[in-house]
């Protein structure tokens, strides 16, 4: 069995080659993922040796777990909804400190099938808080043929990609 | 793009059937993964409508968030490592309360490649705690041929099943 990596559409190599460079610069991650529901967790935690990079992460899929679990400022869930730029990086804030990590990962964003309050599928946001404050934000944008699958491994993707820029440019 | 749950080895109709049963008796759903590392959160999320019945979780990988974020006991922590069928109910009864749901799983073991403080591979605990505090566990044991891959997949391929458990039997 060849794993869940495969199936979101990485390279074999990307997430080992991420985790060595971060073991090399003793650099860690916490992530606070929504519309992943926990995929970018699986997906960095299928490489042997992630446990001296990956500290943990939170699945915080209901919106009031937002607030709860990752500090999300119940006041900008209210004004702007789950699915907005600044509330990605919050996540990223939350997941960084309440896991006690050097870097932090916000995903959220609607999978699908259907809208979620206005939102169109395929809409999301990915923020990376990077050592000193660094931060990194990509968004995805509404596609009315994307699969739910293809919506989640386009995020993830992405996530990979930006804690990669930190892995090539940081020192 | 077909998602994650064929590469786990789940059947396509296991997790949405499980969706399903839960909505329509408004059970949730939290969950606290060590081994697995989301795997689990991330299968059952993959499912449209899982929504209505996954509420978050915890991805605790390093020992420290077990306590932090999971509430486990530090002493039994120390007394019996994180590799315990004891952590596993904790994790469980940590999810179920901090991610507000009526049912919590934990999850706890060594995916490998390495025997974990002398722990060998393939020793995993997931416990289940449903509503008025029926408790499920089940092991997996010791196997020198396994892949990571394949560990974290019988893990998780358990906690479908005790949840399967509860949807079919608890009214």
């Amino acid at each position: 069995m060849s794993g869940i990596v495969p199936a979101v559409g990485l390279s074999d190599h990307v997430v080992p080659d991420l985790i060595a460079a971060f073991t090399a610069r003793s650099l860690t991650i916490g992530t606070a993922e929504s519309l992943t529901g926990g995929l970018l967790a699986a997906v960095l935690t299928e490489a042997p040796g992630s446990s001296a990079v990956f500290r943990g992460g939170l699945v915080v899929y209901a919106t009031d777990l937002k607030h709860r679990l990752a500090g999300v400022d119940a006041a900008l869930l209210a004004r702007c909804g789950p699915v907005d730029p600044h509330v990605a990086v919050e996540l990223a804030r939350g997941a960084r400190l309440r896991c006690a990590a050097d870097i932090g990962v916000g995903l959220t964003g609607v999978a699908g099938p259907d809208p979620q309050n206005g939102v169109p599928v395929g809409t999301w946001y990915c923020a990376v808080l990077g050592p000193a404050d660094r931060e990194q934000l990509r968004r995805g944008l509404p596609t009315a043929s994307a699969t739910r699958a293809e919506v989640r491994s386009a995020a993830v993707t992405a996530a990979v990609e930006l804690l990669a820029n930190i892995a090539a440019t940081d020192s």
